[in-house]
């Protein structure tokens, strides 16, 4: 009965995806107690530039080593540089 | 980054919810390699009315022993007997 | 499958709100082929204040002879005036 | 003013999303006395990897004869083995 | 905290879409005293076939001059034109 | 044909829900040549406790002076707070 929807930035390996979705699924029937079978979830995929955060558009996913998302580790480093300069 | 809506069936206390919410949010951390500060989650919750799956109404949450979602167990019986119904 | 979200405005019986669900499953199994199954419909209920169209809010479900929906009698005359004055 | 969005798996022909289209709008002002004019049905398709139900990931859309979603009769096959794994 | 979700047309240039998101994000931060750091949008985009409004199928984005939305110009006539037939 | 879905705090005024979904109507039609009579707005409504963010619920929106939302004012600073113990 939950319905799950995620919208991620796109560019994850078809396991990445399943790992991502089977996480999900988890979490809610551990917390829940619903049955594993009336679990939906939907996992939508976008370009980066179909977020934007804090009035920024965010960059692609980009996958770098160990599976770290390079596009947020840019992410990361503008909002804080743009925190620095708000005092 | 990524935005995860989750509509559930109302009645669980708010300790479930932030249980929930948590386990979701460490599920999409671990498997995208997200930062914890860009992950949104949003739970809204509904009579189990506003849920119609395989064209019947879903029975309300009801908590049982052990977390147990009652509701579900009902639902679980009926769509098994549908199943055996139908052959 | 299929995921169907609804937001409508509320007030609406719990028996219309079933019939509206059971039109809708019948219509995408009928036009995709799914199982009865695996069709899953949420049905989320909000003031009329929580829609604007058109740039102006929409005024409440409120219910009239033979299932009328009043509120939306009087949003088709105030559309259909303001149509008039753009000329 | 009922805004119905719907997703679903990707590949059905123009003509079938528009008759999905035209019968869900026309069981909404059926049953809720909505006027045509006011509405709004969008749909999303997506691959059938996008959709994770039970904790597993759905086949895609694959068109039989008559129309029959060969990814859901295989769907369906799966999900009664694991029903009957599971006594 | 506020989650503003578009599903519009495809078509449009990044510099569109930014300036879009952007009109967007300055609204709620004007009128809920929302920090900037708290705003997400996501805009998810679609062929015209994928709105189906008063049971017709939308035509597809086409820019015209002055970033004018030849599509929506369409539309406009034959809703019009629908109009005037019903009276 | 853009159909905006917001999700934010309840709480807030009639009037500053009508100013909020105005101004993102205008923002829309001004930057994608939409006329103004195919504009859909769905604005939903939950307490903060639906927002988990960063892994953390959000405080519930409380008015402060000049339309000031005192909590999104304290869920700053908290956030602030778990960046400087982060390191």
């Amino acid at each position: 009965m939950p319905i799950i929807q995620c919208d991620i930035r796109r560019g994850r390996s078809p396991e990445q995806l399943e790992r991502l979705a089977s996480g999900i699924t988890d979490a809610v029937i551990r917390h829940t107690g619903i049955p594993l079978d009336y679990m939906f979830v939907v996992v939508r995929q976008h370009p980066g530039a179909s977020f934007i955060e804090a009035g920024e558009v965010v960059p692609d996913y980009s996958p770098g080593p160990d599976g770290k998302d390079l596009g947020a580790v840019e992410w990361e480093a503008r909002r804080a540089a743009a925190r620095d300069r708000e005092g």
